[in-house]
């Protein structure tokens, strides 16, 4: 903390430069762990990230605006994982000696947790040179609660593979889903069964495991190391050894059902005395490798396969040394499981399989002091190291931080079906749309970035951010155009989020806010005539203003570049915006449906997942919630916790809502007798990832007969598949070339999607 | 068949020193049958064995004796199988080809079933050389009805296998209980769940078997062949390779409950780069090869574990040449099968093992005559090579043979509980024991043979049967006296039953017809007084002196050193040897129980396992049954179906009853009426084995409300500790000094055990 204090210079230096800078945050750490492999160690800590952000303020209101810029200092909650080769344990635990001071006080009362099959041999050095409390835990529990802990809070985590498959990585949608199986491959095999956060049992395990590979390797090859002998096997080929059923049968085994190719005998033909075997010198290493990992994964597959069934077990998540991301392990493991269980049980890996004994040694301490973690944890891009598959370890140390959110996330307890996709198309399988999007946020970033330097209100040292946000942001683009499997699901809300990220990581914490506040003033002034407008209707035709209004709205959006161009061109007014929306009948068009539900019966309760600032909410929900009121529905307004381009965030809507108060009766009522009420969703988002809301929205959601979603990002990058428990209207205006190409539509197309579900169809 | 006629003085030549001679059987063979594997062959093949006995002919029967001996032939059929190295299959083929000789008639139309892995090379040879029609039959549903077989038919079959227990071998006293696992280790390991004799199913298998413990073992070590492998691996310490428990975390894992001697990574110690580990020419062969097979058994008794938990099997059967009834493999098997079930699961091997495939080969060839072979062999011990553990194939050829029985036999229905015993003392557990009993064979040898001798009514050949005969019993004791387990449970009764057949072998079919002729007719004039004095007792002193008299009949026995010797100075008649009998009360004695449940009520329906030919049948059993009768008892007697020293024969016994009709109105009434019957119980013993008995016992005993037992051998030697499902009534002396010691009992003490199964005692 003082650290930055007394070098606030420094702290725009590029960290990612300059690894080692990240431990600096030592110096304030919290709940040391440390998870000791017997080829790679894992470091975990927590400390406080602190930044300045001008937020609005309700202070010194006046008439005229609703709300005054104002400076403040805040700190971001983050939890540090590094990772480096164990037989650097001696020097880092020196390094981080200086980090942590030599003053007796600071250290005085601090542990360190400590796991993994290296816990017993270096206790020593950490009790002498830390000078530290230790404390052991043991290695299983940690894994278990690492794995829950990484499945809750990170979205993505947990991945199939296919090799050759397009694509060759699928990554789990859903978060933790319980039992599983939790297989971990180190130099022997645990087999646990985790029932639930809570819960969980080792049921069994094997001597035959990545030790097993590696140590027949070293007496049957030449290969150097563990990875040496990977790369070998990978270039073998197994039936010059093993025996195949076809040797012995001449072709398949038809009574038994065994296709000729599998492996009857692993090893089978390299007998001695068998005739037809080949001679020692004859059989190359590659090929003894290859059959060495066809071996080691079909037993240690076949046996969590019958684990899995004996233990009621869909999910088996692999982890440990032998598998580390490597491609011909996932492969063979996959391969075996697939084959056992006849496709019934799924092998699934990690992307951070690697932290996971850190992870849970890290939360153990953080339990212990009732800091009880809960699904509030969310994965920094910008500082963690990317995912790839066949991985080395190139780099003298590798990052994970997770930064803490500020409300736990869970799922939306409305989603219909267990398979739940926010994203309309992921660039992973679609090689075209992931060019062509890389390209828009590439393209588009210089003129992105000259509108956050405008925006921007905290000025200090602010080219030079810019500068370093662009460089890591144009790395970023570059990974994921080579490896879009680098931080999960890639998509455009993905890239969104991960812009945001950036942004937020040099101190870009809402570069839109004076926009928004200037937007939102200016609507302001033009509602009480729309409201006046939206009046003098008769009611059918006021149903279908409305939802014009909202479209109209819609056409707001700082995050497309359509909009952004015909605004750089001639500033539009409200009126304009409405006309640009396409004419009826709409791309999608429910209208009549809506208003024919509407004609029926009120709407009880409804939910509003909103946007934009300005003329979007202003203009667009506001008229549309007073209606709604009228009518006698309850209406819950959810808008995101954090900010995110110009979409409104709770804060500023629950300032703007006072300012709407004088200017409608009805809203007022509502306002004060709590039947409309602002919510946030927990997201700094401009897309709508349902798998991960804030539990206000979940709780909130329960009793309500519909719900709306508003804007391109929400309805259409997100959700416009999403099927729901109860009614649901999504609105959105598409703006996006590649869209209006997929969807074959004209530009500025709108959607009015109303939905009943299945199961609420009973008449009409 | 002509074969015998022609050479009748090559009869008795002994075939175990020219085991060519078995081959000759060839020449009228049926069905053949042939196994092919990579290292063995088994070839099977049906045939009768002729011979000549001496019996008791109802023809020309006069007043004065009861039948008149006739000679008569007979012919025994025989399942032969027939073990060689599959290296010697061509020239075995032309020698097979040269028995069945050139007749292109007897050949026309004669099948051989191939199966096993060479089945598919070796069909061309067949076909060539033989002649005869190739039927492929399935290799693992050979396997598997090979199995049931053989734990149908043959006693003691299956075993379960404890390094350095005491004993080591524990035989499976039941027969075949489905369901069960069948795993079979070849090359690879094929996993099959058999239901019943008619449904089984291939539920798993792994490409982890022998070929891959050899083939490793071939790259790894300088083994020249698969069984110096294992005497390698039996020498050896694995530590010095594998990764312990206690290597990484410094002694037992407790919070997983892994203790510090566990293997925890197979191989692990010897991976190149550990800086712990031994480089690779300090590692010895033996090292490897323990290391290898600990890996290799501990990983299929882990799959073969998880398939018997998953599929609900309590027994696993393992065979294949993998285990071929070697300790070390038996033991690591069984190892881990008891440690992954933690006791729950029975690892069982089998003595005939390698026989299964040509057994299962041949009945699919009896089948499809519609000659379905029942549960009626039995294993003919004089040409049957014995069971060792790590026997090696000594012998160019190894023999089993199986006879037909009479009868199938089943298991007797009124048994409680699950595991009869039908032994009193298991010699192989109690060394001292089995040298006693062995000794007493041994001893008795010579006097035995002049009883035979003298006995013998065919006297072709007489002294070189009697040397034959003895020569191979003494080979048979001393083989016995090394290895008690080779010919499964050793107790008196197998004793007993082995000395049994190998008289048979030589054509000593009966030779106690005459004594037993002399006796019964000897006895049947002293039967009316006996009866006369029986009927002039008061009814309770009556029912005393009934069961006096069978205790008195009992001590004629031809089979009690005791008895003969008393014999050899002085013949006793009945009355003397009542007085011989202990005075009550007696060592077991149960008299009034006895007397008091006559009182109460008469049996209803019982049935009696009658034991020898003279008083112990006609002044012992008959005035018993007479009473029975007269108080409305139905009576069941039961007898031998073959000759056993002089047990009288339900032949012998029917015509003995013929005789007893004119001075006994009840017995001549209950005959007519059919309340008296006899019935044969299949066996051909001085003791009886309630584990097999003739269908016909089972069927009469349903509905019988007590079963009496009388002789020592089938009631102190077996069945001292039966329970019954009705009540019972054992009867016998104690003959034997070895048994008083044991018991603590005097010579001739008598057994009156009467028991009530405890689910009957409702009153009283």
């Amino acid at each position: 903390m003082s650290n930055h204090r007394h070098r606030p210079d420094d702290r725009y230096a590029p960290p990612i430069y300059i690894p080692e800078r990240h431990l600096n945050n030592l110096r304030q750490a919290s709940n040391l762990a440390i998870d000791i492999g017997g080829s790679l160690a894992k470091l975990a800590y927590f400390s406080n990230v602190h930044g300045r952000r001008r937020t609005l303020s309700q202070d010194g209101l006046s008439d005229a605006e609703f709300g005054n810029l104002q400076d403040e200092e805040f700190r971001r909650s983050r939890l540090h994982f590094v990772k480096f080769e164990t037989k650097h344990i001696t020097s880092l635990t020196h390094y981080i000696k200086d980090c942590l001071g030599d003053d007796a006080d600071q250290v005085a009362g601090r542990t360190i947790r400590v796991t993994g099959g290296g816990a017993y041999k270096y206790t020593d050095l950490f009790e002498k040179v830390l000078g530290l409390t230790i404390i052991k835990e043991d290695e299983m529990a940690c894994l278990i609660k690492g794995s829950n802990f990484l499945l809750n809070n990170i979205p993505n985590e947990a991945f199939s593979f296919k090799k050759n498959g397009n694509p060759e990585i699928t990554f789990q949608k859903t978060g933790c889903e319980f039992p599983y199986l939790l297989v971990n491959i180190g130099s022997g095999v645990s087999i646990l069964k985790v029932y639930s956060d809570e819960k969980s049992e080792r049921v069994g395990g094997t001597a035959m495991g990545g030790g097993t590979f590696w140590g027949l390797g070293s007496l049957l090859t030449s290969a150097q190391g563990f990875d040496e002998l990977l790369a070998l096997a990978e270039k073998g080929e197994s039936s010059s050894v093993d025996l195949l059923v076809k040797d012995i049968y001449g072709g398949s085994y038809e009574a038994m059902g065994l296709p000729g190719d599998l492996i009857a005998s692993s090893f089978g033909k390299a007998a001695r005395s068998r005739i037809a075997g080949p001679a020692r010198e004859q059989i190359h290493d590659a090929d003894i490798a290859k059959s060495l990992l066809h071996l080691i994964s079909n037993g240690i597959g076949q046996i969590a396969y019958l684990h899995a069934n004996l233990y009621n077990c869909e999910r088996i998540i692999f982890g440990g040394f032998f598998i580390r991301g490597k491609k011909a392990t996932m492969h063979t493991i996959s391969y075996a499981i697939n084959y056992w269980s006849k496709g019934k049980v799924q092998a699934l890996f990690l992307r951070h399989e690697g932290y996971l004994g850190a992870v849970g040694a890290y939360m153990k301490g953080a339990e212990s002091q009732d800091v009880v973690p809960g699904n509030n944890y969310g994965e920094n891009f910008a500082f963690s190291d990317s995912f790839e598959v066949n991985e080395v370890m190139s780099k003298a140390l590798e990052f994970l931080e997770l930064d803490r959110l500020d409300l736990p996330l869970v799922k939306f307890p409305l989603i219909e079906g267990l398979d739940y996709q926010a994203d309309l198309i992921d660039l992973a399988l679609d090689t075209d749309a992931r060019h062509y999007w890389l390209d828009i946020f590439q393209d588009g970033l210089e003129r992105f970035c000259k509108v956050i330097r405008d925006g921007e209100s905290n000025r200090n040292h602010i080219d030079r951010r810019i500068a370093f946000f662009k460089k890591k942001f144009l790395e970023c683009l570059a990974l994921l155009r080579k490896n879009p499997f680098a931080y999960g699901v890639l998509t455009v809300r993905t890239l969104l989020d991960c812009r945001e990220q950036f942004l937020a990581e040099f101190d870009f914490y809402d570069p839109y806010i004076k926009f928004k506040q200037e937007e939102n003033t200016a609507t302001l002034a033009e509602l009480p005539a729309r409201l006046e407008y939206i009046h003098s209707l008769p009611w059918e035709e006021r149903q279908t203003e409305l939802i014009r209004g909202i479209l109209g709205g819609n056409i707001f959006d700082w995050g497309s570049s359509a909009v952004v161009k015909i605004n750089e061109s001639k500033q539009i007014n409200f009126k304009e915006a409405c006309d640009i929306v396409q004419g009826r009948p709409w791309f999608v068009d429910h209208l009549e449906h809506w208003v024919k539900r509407l004609k029926r019966a009120p709407v009880q309760k409804m939910m509003i997942f909103v946007d934009n600032s300005g003329a979007d909410i202003v203009l667009g929900i506001i008229p549309f919630v007073e209606e709604m009121l009228r009518m006698g529905s309850e209406v819950v307004l959810a808008a995101n916790s954090r900010p995110a381009l110009n979409d409104i965030t709770s804060h500023e809507l629950r300032l703007l809502l006072t300012q709407v108060l004088p200017l409608s009766p009805v809203i007022s009522q509502a306002h004060h007798s709590d039947t409309l009420r602002v919510v946030e969703n927990g997201l700094g988002s401009p897309c709508l990832d349902l798998s991960r809301v804030s539990q206000h929205i979940a709780d909130e959601c329960l009793d309500c007969d519909l719900v709306v979603i508003e804007g391109m990002g929400r309805t259409i990058h997100t959700n416009f598949h999403s099927k729901f428990k109860k009614e649901s209207l999504k609105l959105a205006v598409i703006k996006n070339k590649w869209l209006c190409d997929k969807f074959n539509c004209p530009m500025f197309a709108a959607v009015c999607k109303y939905e009943v579900p299945d199961s609420l169809y009973n008449d009409d």
